[in-house]
């Protein structure tokens, strides 16, 4: 009974996946200020050149440095893992496999991208970055990558997450990243926005503001400013987790996959995992791929498809994508790394196209999902990773239904051991679901109006 | 440059390697209360028989059972890495390898027993284990494993380690597992503590104590006792890590292995990777065969070797090891691991025959040390395996004096993604080192003057 599909050194994807090339309609352009196309040169200031070139590349097919990949190589290929004694538990006909993305050091998928980010600043001779952090694990992970590569790192953390999870702080500072609480006072973002509400939990759209701030206002020019996720650079450095899943399911012996899951904050783990198979999807696969998110940010299961700024001080361009509106502060649910007002324009385009299927789940049958996972299967997963994990025992159930052998992949973006107060709260059963009504949704989207549409 | 080496599934050990089979010097035999050594029943009511046979056996080389391996497997074989980074920025010629245990879903090494421990208590019918643990590293895995098996898993954690730790006892929740900071008053041998000093940080041995009370005080006896090290049966599940090792380092075309280093507290990581090396050794390797123990717990290093009770109470054998005393309540150094009074009887052995050294150091290098290993390999170690990276460092600088090509081999024991309160207390400067003065020593080995002498 094989568990655990490994794939050698000389196996890991040379290239990274653009889905860009491939989508059957073209992404709409992020725009400027002016309201027109924004040009590579203006974003200069805050991505270095050769990032920038990744982002706006319409190539399908994109090498991975040789240095990225030895450092990369270090816990990479992760495992795809067959979850029998979940399957058993459940007692499903269908086949569970996941991709066991918890065995980087920073213990998530962030590093896929960290690691290239960090790499490409550092060969643009940039010093030092800033970056946001949700739950931490993109925060950590780029500690993490500044410390292989050799990079200072400023991390500012949604205050909320960051009161939540001390430790994480410690993490970063371990690999010698800075890391402090947003909003802070050291930003004019920051300060503006404790000015109005001095006891705001903070949102991924106000650190967004505060750590771009930093970076283009270093008077040396040397800072630039690193997203975790929806970019379209993102998305690509992750699909390493899609294209090494692939060829593990190949050496399993499966040849059709039934159902990929992913669980979709900003988008960059669902699109790791989902985008090669998004290509075998319009080449023709029958496949259904679902973007999970939490029932308390609807962001791609009722937010519209606007054009909106990725953060809280309209410091990013307009970008095309399903949001909530950048002021929006979602309720403080454990799943930090799904609070965020928008998803990834690829991934919003891949909704527009029928590519995949947006699913939001309650809080409480997720942690309930994530309990039954670790005592079947053993892991300690991100709250993150429960929506994942609930969407598959979902899928599952309905399989045993039908008596149908189909197999299901998910992504397990991270373990959860950074976020054991959530755990705490569940079983002492302070966590509540939070689904949101229909007036606030209304009233938060109205911001969008006086935008161009895409 | 190849960074980590596998071995595929069908590598992975299927013995285990038992160092009493080879000890030039036989061991003394545990001795009963009244001074007798005892007879494999007398162990009976403590744990399962299957457990004791392993426990008192002469055999070389025992199978592992095909239930345990396809468990084991869910995250064996386990990485051995060659630590270019920190090689790199020692300047050191010697080539640094690490046996990567931090990868189990526990987080260390101790699930390699906690697995095949409630595997054979499952066999043998019992339905609950009771257990002890120090850092919570054991008590985690033992629930873990009570998850994946199916006992129910009761686990007393030293006091200092539960209130320094607070989200061990959420991790072992997550996974099933009941824990209790101990002394507890649900003991006759925690309140007999308790009444003395209410305010005791605890220790390994009172645990012990505690839970053994509850294993033999079980009126139905469905519930027995499991220890996370010390014990022959334990060193014995944790061969499997040097047996991958030296497969792992063949791999990688090392001919010879210059010196092999683990942290000992009680033993169990030390012996799981030194053992088969020391085998090679009596065999005619010339193997440098370090254990390393924090300065303020000298019990390698500077106690006697004595025949001692395991826990305070009193309820285990007498032990033929080196000991501080069972009464001994060390400093609450950070290492919660190694806390412990006594050290393996098979691991007093090896020292008493030469063929391992032992070594002492202080906290604040291994912290340091611990830092600069996050920064160079990417991962944040438990503050016990520190001790084994701050050993190894001062390996790879004596091989730089020498200009050696030593080749230097250490375990990885755990993470330390549990343990950053005492990170962040040592980047605070609040951390100080403690050596144990003399008279102190004096005094607390000088309960063991009674007892018979191995």
């Amino acid at each position: 009974m094989r568990t655990k599909i490994l794939l050698n050194e000389d196996e890991i994807p040379r290239q990274w996946y653009n889905l860009a090339a491939d989508l059957p309609t073209p992404m709409a352009p992020p725009l400027g200020p002016d309201g027109k196309p924004i040009s590579p040169e203006m974003l200069a200031p805050v991505f270095p050149m050769n990032l920038i070139e990744q982002e706006v590349s319409q190539e399908r097919w994109i090498d991975i440095p040789e240095e990225v990949l030895q450092l990369l190589y270090r816990w990479r290929p992760a495992p795809l893992v067959r979850a029998h004694a979940l399957e058993k538990a459940l007692g499903t006909p269908a086949r569970i496999y996941y991709k066991n993305e918890s065995v980087s050091p920073a213990g998530s998928h962030k590093p896929n991208t960290a690691i290239p980010q960090a790499w490409y600043n550092k060969e643009f001779g940039i010093k030092k970055l800033t970056t946001e952090t949700g739950a931490g694990q993109w925060g950590s992970a780029l500690s993490f990558a500044g410390a292989l590569i050799g990079l200072e790192i400023k991390v500012y953390m949604v205050r909320i997450s960051f009161d939540q999870k001390p430790f994480r702080k410690v993490m970063m500072e371990t690999w010698g990243g800075k890391c402090i609480p947003s909003p802070s006072n050291q930003t004019q973002a920051g300060r503006d926005v404790l000015a109005k509400d001095p006891d705001t939990p903070g949102s991924l759209g106000i650190a967004i503001s505060e750590a771009i701030e930093e970076a283009v206002t270093d008077p040396k020019g040397e800072t630039r400013y690193a997203l975790g996720s929806v970019l379209n650079h993102v998305m690509l450095h992750q699909t390493i987790i899609g294209l090494e899943a692939k060829k593990q399911l190949e050496k399993a012996g499966e040849k059709n996959v039934d159902v990929v899951i992913g669980c979709a904050g900003g988008g960059s783990n669902f699109a790791g995992l989902s985008f090669p198979f998004i290509h075998d999807k319009i080449n023709g696969a029958d496949i259904d791929i679902i973007a999970v998110e939490p029932a308390s940010c609807p962001t791609m299961t009722r937010a519209p498809f606007a054009y909106d700024h990725g953060d809280v001080a309209k410091m990013t361009p307009l970008l095309p994508m399903h949001s909530l509106g950048h002021t929006f502060v979602p309720a403080p649910i454990h799943a930090g790394g799904l609070r965020y007002h928008g998803i990834a324009p690829l991934v919003s385009a891949a909704i527009n196209d029928n590519l995949i299927r947006a699913e939001s789940l309650h809080q409480l049958e997720c942690y309930q999902a994530a309990v039954t996972f670790a005592r079947t299967e053993g892991i300690i997963i991100a709250p993150e990773t429960s929506h994942a994990v609930a969407s598959a025992i979902r899928e599952a159930n309905k399989a045993k239904d039908e008596g149908a052998e189909k197999v299901i992949v998910f992504n397990l973006s991270g373990h959860g051991l950074m976020d054991l107060l959530g755990y705490q709260k569940f079983f002492a059963g302070e966590l509540h679901d939070y689904a949101m009504p229909e007036e606030e949704l209304q009233k938060t989207v109205a911001q969008l109006a006086d935008y161009p549409k895409p």
